[in-house]
């Protein structure tokens, strides 16, 4: 049987018989440690320097409070039926342990909607499309016309050493000519793959549909350069199916909170960490009170740059690799409006609106579709046009938002009612969206974290190839669970440990 | 503001004081017609020969029960939470009339999720790829993959006359080897869109990614023939976003006959309709017994196969255009299976695959994610192979479900539970899956219904350019509404009439 993804199973034999386990940050990975430690008969304390449990995965609703560390206090004010997902919105239909949690802690799924050929492409710049919304379907079909019309005729002018029989060439000439929507003299012309200018109806309605743009209006408009296919749904981990949670990204975390909350300490601050001959110290600020906890081993998902900040007596190589390790810049914000113009008025129903600007990209909700109100993603961006956004005040993105967003929805200046806004790199209790490596990186830094230091194991999406989702938190959890039992029962794991040839 | 359907306003004026109309067929269109001749004060008679209203727009449930012209009776045996949607089972985003009303009738909505790259090809017949699975994302990322790589070297190496300056011929060289996924040196290699055959994971577990199968192994398949593209995610109405009904499209058709509940009378078979000098009879069937209706005015949505065979007298030219007719054999049989293999093991959400065999289609269903029990169609066919599944026996149409199947999903064999298929062509009350028309009988035929005969008008999806959809049953019944308000309150009508010049 082709499976997509290594056996669910995690069976464990053995078991812990009380022995102690501090686990320091309450996210999805500290959590899921903590509930798989306690199936096996451990003692685990999680200590979390938050006053809410999930770490990045956070959904903003009503209340929802957050500190940057160059803007002071920001509360959100939103409806109490709206949120947004201010970290992981999306699930990859292949990251099965983020399936398996979900249906073991019983949380429901639905459609996240990452395909979307009513959403738009917006330039802003120079060029006959520039500073227009275009539908994606659009360019999506116009681009394959003309570049199958120039494969389909170079074929069939046997222009190109292709080695095909005269059969072959005739059927690839058929596919291109389907692929691409070509008339029968293999021209790309007017199609209604991109959409009516009048939608067919009754009667005599027949439709009306457009003459495409041509590919150097296209080119010209910068609509073929990176802004537009770097964040694409061909990426593995974008492709369709894609899920979200019901109700907000958070109730994996709150689902994995109800199985933890007798290990679990809030506003709970690390201070230092210390491996001692035997076991582990560390000591944490709970309310402004210096306490201390010792355990037999820790288990560390602190993101690096925070880590880096916090006293240790780890190796040399460990220290290192914590205090140089890259994470990602970027920021996102929610702005909650009195009606989904999107849908009622451009018919957009979740999927991404793509830009060239600070916004990179719109993102409209995957829920509620057809409800009164709703938030979408206003800005969702990484590094130089994520940390340019981080560096403005609350009030001053709000402006950005609003300004550039309204060049493609002018419903904004109406319809607008408040907004929400994280650049993670810019939160203290992560300083960066997720880990980035280069492939040097991957045999340097991250091979020193990958192994425990004397009684602290490091854990987290930073420890595996599945950085910046869900999933590697996940299979984190478990990888670092395996490796603690293994340890501390003697007993050999059933965790996969396949290592890669590639 | 750009719109992309028309206005949905339906703002007549003007009261049809208690004037009486009688409707024949209570589907979508003859419950919409109804529906909004109420709001105009008129008095409506629903006749509709089945024990239950809707039409195609049917869920099949347990319990629920069809008689085929050459099979008996059939009744479902599903688990009472299942169900599948026998006739239309997608909502385009851009058929607007549909959302429209279904938000006006309070029905939710959830994606459909027509585009799944985790899903199949299967091919049954000679070459390497044949009667193998083969995932939608190795297909559409290989001959993207190839056919970038072909034509990007083309021009790089000046074979064709496109054109471009050289800085152009730049942009769209980067363009192309985005598109399709080319390394550096324009070539077309194992790439992960085309997914692992070892996931990515913790620790060193990078992941395995395989080599591309080769145009030639595609090609020699059968993979790039008409039946893998014929039924295509790039076609205008089935672009995502698709939606559908929560809980069964049969939730549009239950909303509609709870506003027109008064109206309709069901278990009515239509025996005869006749214009008289003024108003219309028409004699029915109820319950065995011969009755007689007489109404200002006839609105008559039945499917012009079935009104074939009913007296009437009707105009030579909208008599013959009634004979002649031509309506589209399909065939959908879903099945019920213990437990969810394809997500459990194959890790496939919605989505359809596509087959070159009987089959042509599997679609997987897009609601109650990770349940339990699922039903998924087993085919959806349409012409040649929909006439020949239609011949079969209930028991034989089975039996080549399972066994066709059961190629791509060995699972049927120990999960399956029980079945119900409808053969829409040889369903008494249809006659037929929709109304398909050439560009010949849109200009002849198809213009002799679009006015009444004397005192009755026709209605439905087959007098509309949105054959085959909800939306045209929708558009419909708006138009002949129109119609029949124009003339009985010689109101102006605010309906839009937009002539097409297509």
């Amino acid at each position: 049987m082709l499976k997509s993804a290594p056996a669910l199973a995690f069976d464990l034999t053995g078991n812990g018989n009380g022995k102690s386990i501090v686990i320091l940050g309450g996210g999805i990975a500290g959590m899921t440690a903590a509930y798989e430690l306690n199936k096996l008969g451990y003692t685990c304390t999680i200590l979390e320097t938050r006053e809410r449990s999930g770490g990045r995965c956070w959904s903003v609703r009503n209340g929802s409070l957050s500190t940057e560390i160059t803007n002071g206090k920001q509360q959100a004010k939103f409806d109490n039926d709206l949120y947004f997902n201010a970290g992981p919105s999306r699930i990859p239909h292949h990251h099965q342990l983020t399936l398996h949690y979900c249906k073991e802690l019983g949380v429901p799924l639905q459609i996240y909607n990452n395909v979307n050929e009513n959403a738009y492409y917006f330039s802003e710049g120079k060029g006959a499309l520039s500073n227009k919304k275009i539908r994606v379907r659009e360019i999506h079909n116009d681009l394959r016309g003309y570049t199958t019309e120039l494969l389909a005729k170079a074929i069939d002018q046997n222009k190109l050493d292709t080695g095909f029989t005269k059969e072959d060439s005739e059927k690839v000439i058929s596919w291109l000519m389907a692929e691409g929507g070509l008339d029968p003299d293999k021209l790309y012309k007017a199609s209604a793959r991109r959409g009516y200018i009048e939608q067919p109806g009754p009667k005599n309605r027949s439709g009306k549909i457009s003459d495409p743009y041509t590919l150097s209006e296209i080119l010209g408009s910068g609509l073929m350069e990176p802004d537009f296919y770097n964040v694409a749904e061909y990426t593995y981990e974008l492709q369709m199916t894609m899920f979200q949670a019901v109700g907000g990204m958070d109730q994996i975390a709150k689902a994995l909170e109800k199985k933890v909350a007798a290990n679990l300490k809030l506003n709970a601050k690390v201070d230092s960490i210390t491996n001692l001959d035997q076991g582990v110290k560390v000591t944490y600020t709970e309310k402004g009170v210096s306490k201390s906890i010792t355990a037999d081993l820790c288990i560390c998902t602190i993101p690096l740059p925070v880590l880096s900040n916090i006293n240790h007596n780890f190796s040399g190589d460990v220290s290192r690799s914590i205090d140089f390790a890259s994470y990602i810049q970027t920021s996102k914000m929610g702005l909650q409006f009195k009606r989904r113009f999107w849908e009622e008025d451009e018919a957009i129903y979740g999927g991404i609106t793509h830009t060239n600007n600070e916004l990179t990209q719109i993102f409209y909700p995957s829920n509620d579709y057809q409800g009164k109100k709703g938030i979408l993603l206003g800005y969702y961006n990484f590094n130089d046009k994520a940390k340019a956004v981080g560096d403005l005040s609350y009030q001053d993105r709000l402006t950005l938002a609003l300004s550039k967003g309204s060049l493609i929805h002018p419903q904004y200046a109406n319809e607008f009612e408040n907004a929400f806004s994280v650049s993670w790199h810019k939160v203290p209790e992560n300083l960066g969206g997720w880990a980035v490596y280069t492939s040097e990186t991957r045999k340097t830094q991250y091979q020193a974290l990958l192994k425990p230091d004397k009684q602290t194991y490091f854990a987290g999406e930073h420890l595996t190839y599945l950085n910046a989702w869900m999933a590697g938190a996940f299979e984190s959890a478990r990888s670092v669970v395996a490796d603690v039992h293994a340890r501390l029962s003697e007993q050999r794991i059933a965790y996969p440990t396949t290592e890669s040839k590639g």
